[in-house]
């Protein structure tokens, strides 16, 4: 553990680098969660992020990682032995089968290779086999190997067959549009410390009529979780019922009104040139990148067989001063992920690519230095 | 909502006033979460709580309220159809209860009123007649009512039932000393938005052998409040399985070590003397004060009859830019509650006396000014 690692710049799928206003916004005194003062906050906050997902349901908020908020969508939707397709292509979509597991949800599996997305077709001939299951989870953006879904396809088809879908989208929202009601999805958490630039710590569902539905016929045991609670006290009160991480709401107030300030549209153009142009500087590196459709928040490269990506990881923290993620379970070694989201900018880019070409020289790999930079300004420069 | 009550200073039972080092560790930008260098605070923090509960048990962080804490609790260590022994004394008691039933465990109800403690040798005839009862849930300090539980004594009774004690210490733990090994707790939860001056939204359990069997043999379901799973991450790699609400556990580090730098023994001297002054100010002003054992971290003022105590809650935030909590449920109106705890010094507690005057005259209550203060004084100039 050196000095320089400590004050090593943050591109990782999330956490993410906290722009300073948020940072400040969060380091204030705290308020007390019982006041008009707060209740205005956590209102300004959920109509925000109505905004951002382009949708009139209700939206929650909940102090936990978006994990605990994909725990409290199975255990507010499912019942005792009901039966639910998981979209499993990554260690979250397992989470939901896992999830399900845990409740003694029947969860039937719809497992495709890891970088590969779902296909609608497919998801139609399982939902025709399984009339009788609830709902579908899917995850919008597959962190561990940066797929998107096409989450719009997917809801077609479970709108046809009468399901429910419920989302995740903790890494997608504020990097792709999200059209919730356009697109008829019924139910969707996330954790807002990726694109959404705030320290973690705070989650969110929204949630339609048909999520509500569910959420009144089941029968899992849930209490801080519990989705009608919480809607009651904010009905109310504006307020949570339990006490909630206030320095962390002061935070996301800040970031959503630098998303919309910076414009919701102009935000989705950013993170598609991010991810274009990073995906070009790793492809002229010599690296793959794993996902067939990939997602804009985070690229996952694949290394060549020779490349540990775990030591190129640990030499860009270490030597470099820049912290990439490697790979979960088994992609460890094999790929590693840059995330290049929130408060993350274009200008930001030359700056991890610059130390990947110094971290793989000083590896012993053969490049030539400025290939990887030179490929990532070809693609900003389109849009100049 | 006047622009003073936007700045009132805090004189609630949490969030409290937050310290300024603290605030300034919250604000600083976010490490990784899966670096040694977070891992090294993780083990930091766990290794203080420990010695602040005087324990060598396992403590296990979890991004939540104390609430999130408690229903972990009983769904790592209960089974469904277990039975346990809830000790009700106010809302946190009876939430004990209410989280027992959601999960289908019988909850024996040792209630008392609002305002009591329980008495060992009552739990002791409760735990002859259910000698199936698995555990005892208990509230260390009732922040609702003030009243504080003497868990030494109650341990003592559980021990000699072979039970586990499992309590709750959200607004005790650096008020009050604990000796968690010494006095034979099992498990202990808290949320550190209190007297541990971090904003909300970390909380954690210590749990010894006993608690663990109980782990091993529970059958409800929990996946992000898993006591196993957390064990298992911290074990291999003093980290968390889901991602932590870092900012947070960053402010609890810097917060421990003030605690440990004032001394611990000499922060609860400080708790006992601002307890004992702030009951002897309200006193004087003709308030009772609620619990028959008083905790320290928390002044509860029974109102005379003719006084609306939700009005003078208003009023002192109002008008005089200072906050108190209201009562709770069926307390609402009758009491209000000074929180004297964590932030708060000797030196603070002037300013929520002198506005509790200021604000009764204005009210149109006849009372000599200075009346309050004086009292306040007099315990003060005890130990100067």
């Amino acid at each position: 553990m050196t000095k320089k690692s400590t004050n090593s710049k943050l591109f990782t799928p999330g956490p993410t680098k906290i722009p300073g206003g948020v940072l400040n916004a969060v380091g204030k005194q705290v308020l007390h969660h019982r006041t008009p003062q707060f209740s205005e906050k956590v209102r300004h906050v959920q109509d925000e992020i109505g905004r951002l997902l382009t949708t009139h349901n209700d939206v929650l908020l909940f102090t936990c990682s978006g994990t605990g908020m994909m725990e409290a969508a199975v255990a507010n939707l499912m019942t005792r032995g009901g039966k639910a397709v998981c979209l499993m292509n990554g260690v979250f979509g397992t989470r939901w089968r896992d999830i399900c597991q845990v409740y003694g949800v029947e969860a039937v599996e719809y497992e495709v290779e890891w970088g590969k997305s779902h296909d609608p077709a497919k998801l139609d001939e399982i939902l025709a086999q399984h009339p009788d299951a609830k709902a579908v989870f899917a995850i919008h953006s597959e962190t561990s190997t940066g797929a998107l879904n096409d989450i719009q396809a997917l809801a077609r088809v479970t709108a046809k067959h009468e399901t429910a879908i419920v989302v995740d989208a903790t890494s997608s929202v504020g990097v792709h549009a999200i059209r919730m009601d356009e697109w008829g999805v019924d139910v969707l958490v996330a954790g807002t410390q990726k694109a959404m630039m705030t320290p973690p710590g705070i989650a969110f569902v929204a949630i339609n009529g048909n999520g509500w539905s569910l959420v009144n016929q089941s029968d899992l045991p849930k209490f801080y979780f519990d989705f009608t609670t919480t809607w009651k006290r904010l009905q109310q009160k504006g307020q949570t019922p339990y006490t909630p991480a206030v320095s962390l709401v002061y935070g996301l107030e800040v970031a959503l009104e630098m998303m919309e300030t910076e414009g919701w549209d102009e935000v989705y153009a950013r993170h598609a040139r991010m991810g274009e142009a990073t995906r070009a500087a790793v492809t002229a590196l010599g690296f793959g990148v794993l996902p067939e459709h990939p997602a804009n928040g985070v690229t996952v490269a694949v290394c060549p067989e020779h490349i540990d990506a775990n030591q190129i990881v640990r030499t860009l923290d270490d030597d470099f001063g820049v912290r990439v993620a490697g790979g979960q379970l088994t992609l460890s070694g094999q790929v590693f992920r840059i995330g290049h989201m929130g408060g993350i900018r274009e200008r930001d880019l030359p700056m991890v690519i610059g130390a990947l070409e110094r971290g793989m020289i000083k590896l012993g790999h053969k490049i030539e230095p400025g290939t990887g930079l030179a490929a990532l300004q070809q693609v900003l420069l389109k849009t100049d």
